[in-house]
Formats: structure tokens, C-alpha cells, sequence
């Protein structure tokens, strides 16, 4: 949609400023994800956000410069990868609609063959990766992701954070009934343990809110990467990402997100949120807590708050 | 989203009736829908669209003054009625996901102790019903539901198609079963069989495209009726409504539709679309034949084909 | 199998007036069935226990001649009759596999089409109702039932408690949902209300331990009533009917019954149970209070203690 | 129950080999497993009987000496020396109640929070491996076993076929999902690779009917070895064992095999089964040929027509 509302700098200025401060101050912050001990030892008072606007302007307010985990937020870059590497025939190994269950459920894979329902469920997020895995090595497959999110997010600073990964690759035995599952159905192609490497691995990029938002720009301005003028993808497929994001990105909490924020989001049991406003702007916040759909709780009513009052929602 | 784009209307026009004659010429017309007699008799070669623009100029190609049966479309506008009721309490009811399953699925309400996923499935447009229901007759719900969709529309002569509602109600032993299971858990508060004669009824809705194009102007213009200047509703619930049908509005089938259309929409088995473009338009498309997804096959091939040209998406 | 061995009486008589003494002792005493008024107003201080042997011989202890509500033990015998009528063609309307599900559970209906897994679970039962029925007037079906445990059980005073029949079609709302599903993938022949109308009439038999072990002298001796000497069923279909017993006969615990118990048999949310000792005994069991999984917590209990103390599994 | 009855031998005698004839003739031979490529290539014309009664005298037909992979009936074994180890502890671990699924879905998992329903099925015969292998080395626990199977059996040449549990590990994706997804919850306490590689070799033990039948044994006498005359296990764990097999020993098609045989057994994807006829003998069938359930088709068959002809079914 040709959107040719210009954004109210101050209006987003004060709006960023005032939410961190209120954010910050909040006695409900949700749950700290515990499943691995490098998650649950986050500060839960944390809170940060960034907004880039349509010129490329940056917006921050509290730890926005902080570096987090971004767990299953990786899963949309490492899509919008595997879509350059093998186009709509990643289509027939995930799906595109909505799960209607948790982000590690098996129950639908058993029912649909070993087919994961969207790309941003865990099992869509392995299946995808091994896709960006098939003829390479993991190394190699891995640095092409990490150099995609330098690239995309303009900093060469970016990198993962290695003990998180280790941590998840010894206790990420569900994961590992995801891939096996699939790999029993032919989902997977490559050995199951270097799908999984590669995997744990790029949901334990560690970025901030402000390089986050940087690298999601590209979702916000038709495809393009404003650093460079150039598209990253075409116009029509950065729209497509978007719908999936609504639809799927905030796993069987997705309805919800859409209800009271109304913008294409992904969420990753880090507590950051990336979400797009088409034509204006690429916003990132972490809060730790989560709520018990496995999103960023205070995140949530952050970008709630937000695009209330710059009155950013899609639907109207 | 402030959206001050104006639409190109002799875009637009040429768009309208380019669609309806390339769809009207298409071979692949889908299936039509045959669980009820009245509604197998209906003529596939048909195809009617109607768009509304923001200034209330009437767009049309084909047969887009035939009434055809609106079917779950109706349950768009009994949502806004039940919300005007009774507000929030509806979701203690209703919950607000998409479902990852068919329309007439009655697993996800044993999972979930008879709570209906959304009010766009079947289940949780009959609850959405028994709301309306509450504290009246059948036959004033009913006559309150009517009266609705001819105020929306500004159009006296829709009714509803007797004979559609009574094979309906005959036939109808799926939506009983759930009406029956919701009832068990106390989900239903009125007698089961008037919730489904209301229900039916307003199902048998009779509409043309332009009709039922007219009655969605509020969910364009944040909840105003144009004809009026009144608001119908608050902008924030006009909103909250497109982003159900957005998320829910083509029950197994949503997440395709936003892929490839992106825009909050709503089908019917009579095969007909009711699609929203914030800011900008209201749109009504009627093909008979329908896809797996019980979806009309091609009244989404030529919402996709009008949303490419206008740039319409909501997702950039 | 032939099994030659004889009963010790003496030690019967004591095993079954000891048991009955302990048993009416016990302080725990499960939880009485309260979805309908009627159930949930029997003292769960009951406790009653009758086998007949071989001989046909009578051992009774408490309150061996108290009428109670059969409920689900009538399936047993509208199994029976059912066979019947319609010999092997019943097993296309209904499966003869545990479901792995709870009584009144509906998934499994949906994930098979409408077939119910048992004719032991609400749906069969429903199923094999509507088999008995059809040809047949609603209060002619249910006089065929009566007239057959009046005289399986050689007692004609054996008689339907209408309240409790009234009550639950007041608010079998969840039976209701199972019968409206199956009437739509055309297992259900008959008008829902009349097969729910007779389902819940033989549901609501009233009959005494002693009435319910004479009823189902037929299953322990390979099919002949020792009254008459007659057959009611042939060895084969006595078998069959015991091996669904063993299979289906407690719902989701089935398999602990058959652990711990050892024998064919069949509980109802009245409390009463039904157990099969083939060739030498039919045993009916009554106490009120209800385990987790809606079997008679004090009369699975007896059964095992009388099992073990008569030596009398099926597995050695 | 205390069984009297003695079987006639010369009935017996007549019957096996009449049988094996028979069934040895017949075209309709079902498909054999073709999931991993050792089992594909066995000769789908095989068959082979072997009962052994009270007496220890043995019976044979068809290919009764030839070994095969007997596959799941291990399952039988395994379950019992777990019992024996760790005695209802087990029981925390795993269930006893039919699971209404097939042999290796992963859905009830989910439902359950990991605890497999009963020792049968893929999950849970995986548990109860684990249960084995603790405090032990793989090798040491899978030497346990085998040195178990040899003493049942009385018989030092069983082993294990490591080509085919080598090919099992290889594909064994499946079972690798269950197993992780098991240890997720914590329902696996050894490493995955470590319970897996024990399941698969003692799932790859080849044995004969005849071997197979001798260490049967002790289900059918009351848990005893009749070579030694030493109790394997109490009676009261044979009848529970036998219960099991009953309930579950068939995945899905156990309610099908409890109807036409009514005997205890377990089934193999090897085509074999173990059917035990408490108090008289103990069988081994093969027919590498399975049906729609997984379960050996002609051995099936043979066992009703045994079980018929000998008066062998536990429910009268």
C-alpha cells in the first residue's frame, strides 16, 4: 500500500522516551525464559527499544544498546536467506499458515506428515535452516548467516554468542525430536546434528534493540536497504514476509498481537520483539519476562503503547 | 495507520472490470459448495466484484447486484453487534487465535473446554450468536441482525433466504454437535436449538457484492458509516475487527490469504470475500466455486490480482 | 478356553461377606457422580456385592439388592442385542479398538470420520442404540431392552427410573454433541432425539447386584442362560463380547483394570461393574464413589481382592 | 485361574502341522516391512508355529527352526527384566493403559508430558531400554539381555543380528524423535545415543519360533522356568505381564487381535508373534507379511484358527 504519511519525529522522539521510562519502572516484567542458564540469568529490569524511521533516523530509549539474545527472531532473517537461496520451493518442506499451538509442538507435524506449519514455529525454523545448510558446511552456512545480519544491520560488530549456543545444543532435546521427526519424513536432508548446530547457533546471535531495528529496516522499506539504496529482496517478497510475521510470528499468541498492536512482529524467548510498520518504520524492544505464550510481556505493551499513539496499525 | 493516499479511480475502474472479465473466462471455477441443496443449485460461471472507495464511489464488474448466500461472512457483522452488547466479555467466550484447523473442527473445543478459537470458525460464530440471543426471541435477534446489515448497507431490500436457512437447519447436525458441546460446557447460555435458528438465519443472508461492500465501509473508514458520518464503531474496535479477519478470516486457509492478498478479509461457503483496505476501500467479491480450504477459488485469485494493481497490501 | 476347575464355595461365601465387610469400613470412597442430581444423591456409604456360579449359585454381601443406576453397564447388553439384529454389519458403524481417550471424548470422532472407536464409549453406545432402533418406534426399541434384562436377569421387576432419564436429557448436551457429529457422517440413522431418547432410558436402568450378575450369567457360561438352558448368544459372540469387555470395558482405565482385576468388565458412573469369570461366575459390584477415570473406585477395588483371593485372572 | 484342563496332544499335534500347511499355501501374505532394508529382503513365503505346552513338549510347523527378527516382542523381555531391576517404580516412567495410536506416534507424548502409555508401544519400550541401561555400560546391558533371552529360551546360540540393528540405527529417525522428545521431560535419564543403540540391538535379536516359544514360558506357568523349575518372576507379575500383552501388545490392532484370538500376545515388525494361553502353552508364529496395523497378517490368522480349534481363548 503506497503509504505517504510522513512520521512525526518529535511525536516518535517523545513517544520512545516516555514508554522506556515507563516501561522501566513497571513491577510486572513476566518470566525469564529458565530453559537454559544463560537465559535465566538476564536482568529482568531491563528494557530497551529503537525505532528507525523511514530516513533512516534513530529512535532509542533505555538498554537499547545492549546486546541480547535474539533466539527465534533469527528464524525471519534465515528465511528471508533461505527464500533467496531456493525461491518458493522452500514451500514444499514448511507451510504458511498459522499453527494453533505451541512454538514446540510435534502434535501437527505427526497429523501433516512431517510438514511444519509456518516457518517461525520451531520445527518451520530447522526445517529452513537446513535448507541454508544444504551444500555447505555448517561453518560456512553459519557465516553466511552471520554475515547476512552484519550486512543487513550495518554493523560488523554483530556476533553469537557461542556459550548460548553450546548451552542450548546440550539441552536442546525437544529441538532434537523436531529434526528427527522431519528427517524421518525427508524434511531434513542434511545429518539432523549439523542442522541443529547451525540452528542453536543463529538463535544465539547476540545484537541490541538498536541493531536489531537497523537490520529489520529492509521489511519496512519494500525490500530495500536504505544504508545502500539497494534491495535486499523484491518488493513483493518483503510484503510476504510481513504477512507471515503477522500470521505466525508470535506463535499461538499471534492472534493476540495482531488484536493490540496490529504490525508484523517476531518474538524469541530472548524478550525482544522485532516488528515493521510498513513504509515508516523497523522497531525493536526487549524486555526478559515473558508471558505464557513464550512472548516478551512488557515488549508486547511497549509496542502497544507505541503504535497507539503514533497510531501505526495496519488495519485502520 | 494515517493513510493519505488517494486512490486512483480510473485505475481502479479499469482494474475492476478487467478482473471481472478475465475471472468470468477462467475454466478453473473451483467447487461449489453442495452440503445443502440450495446452495450446490447456484450457477459457477458466475463472478461479481464490487468496490467502495473512500469518497463512497461505487466501483463493479460482472454480477455485482446478484444476491448470492453471504453465509459466514454474516459473521463479521454479528461480532460487531455482539461487541456493541457486551464488549470485552465476549472474549471470556471467544478467544481471539486463528485455529490451525477446518471450520466445522470440534477437537480444538475438547482441548480447550468448549472455549471456540475465534469468533470466525463456526463454533465461535455460534457463541457469538448466543450472545446476541441473550435476553431476546429468536425472531428479535434475528429481526436486530437484519435490520444491522440494511442500516450498513443503506439498502432496505437485503432479507434472508428462508429456504437457505430451513435445508440448513435440517442438515445442519455438525454445527449442532458443536453447539451441543459448547452448551455442555457453558459456553451456550441459550436453549441450543434457537442459538442455531438464529444462527442459520443469518448465515441464509442474501447480498450482492455491492450490498455487502456497503455494509464493510465502517471497517474502512475507522468505524464510520459514510452515508451517515456516525461512527458504526470506535476506530480502535473497526481496527481489532480487520485484524480478526486478518487473522482468522479463512479459517485453515488465513495464511495463504495473507501471503497472497494482504488484507483483512472474510469468506463465505456461498463463495463470496469481504475484504477491507484501511483508509481506502471496501471490497466484495463472489465466485461460487471454492478451494480445499473451503475458500472461493477464484473471488482470492481476483482479490490478488486487484490488490497487486492497486498496491494495496497492508503489508508494504 | 475349557476350564474344568470348580469353585470352592465355602471359600467363596467368605471371600465375598468378608469383602463386603472391609469394603463398607473403608473410608475412601472415591467421588459420587454429580452431572445430573439424581446420581449425585445416592449415599456414598453403599457398598453391595453378588456372584453367581457356575451352578448358579447366588453369594451376596451388603447391599446386594439395592437398585441402582446402571448406566454405561447397559451397553453390555445393547451390544448383545444389537449383534443380534444386525450380526457383523454393526462393526461398520462401530470399531472394535480401545480409544485411549476419556468416555465422552469427541477427537476421536473427528480424526475418524465419525466412527466410533468401541461400543463401549458414549459414541458407540449411541451408535449401537441407533442400530437397535431403527425400524422401530422410540418406546418399542426401549420395551426390547427392558424385556431382554427382565429376562436375562429372570426378574421381572427390574424397571427404568424415569427421573433419572429425564434428568439427563435435561443436560446431555456433551451426548448430544456426539450424536448430532455421527448423524453427520451418516453413522446416526435415526432422528438424534429418539436414538438419545432411548440411549438415555436404558442408561437409566435400575437394577441390584444381584439383578446385574444374574443379567450376565449368559458371559460366563458361553452363552447359555442357565435358567433355560437356552442360548442367548453363541460361544463365539459370548467370547467376543467378553474380549470387548476386557478391552473397552472401563474407558481410559481399561488397561489398569485388566492389571490389576484381571477379568472382562464393564463399570457406569452409577458405580456398579460388571465382571465375567468365564466358566465359572458372573460378578456385579456397587459402590457409588468414582476413581479419576470414572470407574467405581471401592468396586474395583473389591473385584481385585476377590480375584486374587478366588485365583480368578483370565492371565494365569 | 487355576486351570485343571489338559490339552490333548494329538489334537494339538494335528492342528500345528495342519495349520502350517495351510497357511504355508496361502497367496494373501500381507506386505513386509520395508523400512529398513534387512527386513525387506526376508522371504515373504516363510512360515513357521511353534507351541510348547505344561508338559515343555513342543510342537512345530513350517519354518519353525528359522530365525527371524523378532523386533517389538522383545519389548515383552525387556519389560520384564526393567520390572525386576527397578519393580513399579517403572510405572513412574511409563504407563498401562492402551494408547488408541499407532506403534510410533509421538502425539500422545506431547499430551502426556512425555510419559509413553504403555510399555508396548516405540516410546515406551525405549523407557524401559533406558531403565535397563542404567548404571550400566550399552554393551553391558545389552550383554544382560541377550544372557536373559539365552536362559529363557535355554538355548546359548540366540544373538543379536548387528547388521540389521546397525541399518535401524542408521534410519531410526523416529525413534530418535521419541527418545529426545522422552528426555525433554526427563523420562530418559541416560544419553539418547546410548538407550537408542541397546533398543536397537535387542529389537535385532533373531531368534526362531521355537526359541521363541521356549522362552515364552514362563508367561504361560504361573512364572516359571519349566527347565529349571525356578520362578523367572512371581506369578502375580506373569498374570500382569500377560495383561499387558493383552491390552497392548498389538498397537492399534489390539483390540482386533483380543476379538478373534482372546489370547495374550505381542507382535513384531519381523512378522512374528508370541501368544501365551495362560496355564497351557506358550506359541511363536512368523509370517514376515504384515496388515494395515503392523501386526504379522497369516500369523494372526494361524493363532484364531489354533486358538479355535484348541478351545484356547481366555474369555470362555
Amino acid at each position: 500500500m503506497s503509504i505517504a504519511a510522513t512520521t512525526d519525529k518529535s511525536l516518535l522522539r517523545t513517544a520512545v522516551s516516555d514508554i522506556a521510562e515507563v516501561m522501566a519502572a513497571r513491577p510486572d516484567r513476566g518470566t525469564v525464559a529458565s530453559y537454559i542458564p544463560e537465559l535465566a540469568t538476564v536482568d529482568p529490569a531491563r528494557f530497551g527499544l529503537c525505532v528507525v524511521d523511514a530516513d533512516g533516523e534513530v529512535f532509542m530509549g533505555g538498554d537499547a544498546e545492549v546486546p541480547f539474545s535474539i533466539q527465534s527472531i533469527s528464524k525471519v532473517f534465515t528465511l528471508t536467506l533461505a527464500l533467496g537461496m531456493v525461491g518458493d520451493r522452500l514451500w514444499k518442506r514448511v507451510g504458511r499458515e498459522p499453527s494453533g499451538s505451541a512454538f514446540n509442538s510435534i502434535v501437527q507435524l505427526e497429523f501433516e506428515k512431517g510438514v511444519p506449519r509456518n516457518p517461525f514455529i520451531n520445527a518451520g525454523a530447522i526445517a529452513t535452516t537446513d535448507v541454508i545448510l544444504s551444500g555447505h558446511k555448517p561453518k560456512e552456512a553459519l557465516g553466511e548467516i552471520l554475515r547476512f545480519m552484519q550486512f543487513l544491520a550495518d554493523d560488523q560488530t554483530i556476533h553469537i554468542d557461542r556459550e548460548v549456543a553450546a548451552s542450548e545444543q546440550r539441552t536442546g532435546f525437544r529441538n532434537a525430536a523436531l529434526a528427527n521427526y522431519m528427517k524421518s519424513f525427508g524434511i531434513i536432508e542434511n545429518p539432523v546434528e549439523y542442522t541443529l548446530g547451525v540452528y542453536f547457533h543463529h538463535c544465539a546471535l547476540a545484537m541490541s534493540c538498536r541493531q536489531l531495528a537497523m537490520a529489520g529496516r529492509f521489511l519496512a522499506y519494500k525490500g530495500r536497504n536504505p544504508s545502500t539504496g539497494l534491495f535486499v529482496v523484491k518488493p513483493e517478497r518483503a510484503r510476504r514476509i510481513n504477512s507471515l510475521m503477522m500470521m505466525c510470528g508470535h506463535y499461538d499468541g499471534s492472534g493476540e498481537f495482531a488484536y493490540r498492536v496490529g504490525l508484523p512482529g517476531k518474538s524469541g524467548v530472548g524478550g525482544g520483539i522485532l516488528a515493521i510498520v510498513p513504509g515508516q518504520a523497523s522497531i525493536a524492544v526487549w524486555s526478559p519476562g515473558l508471558d505464557a505464550s513464550g512472548n516478551s510481556h512488557l515488549g508486547r505493551i511497549a509496542l502497544e503503547a507505541l503504535a497507539t499513539r503514533m497510531g501505526w496499525s495496519v488495519f485502520g
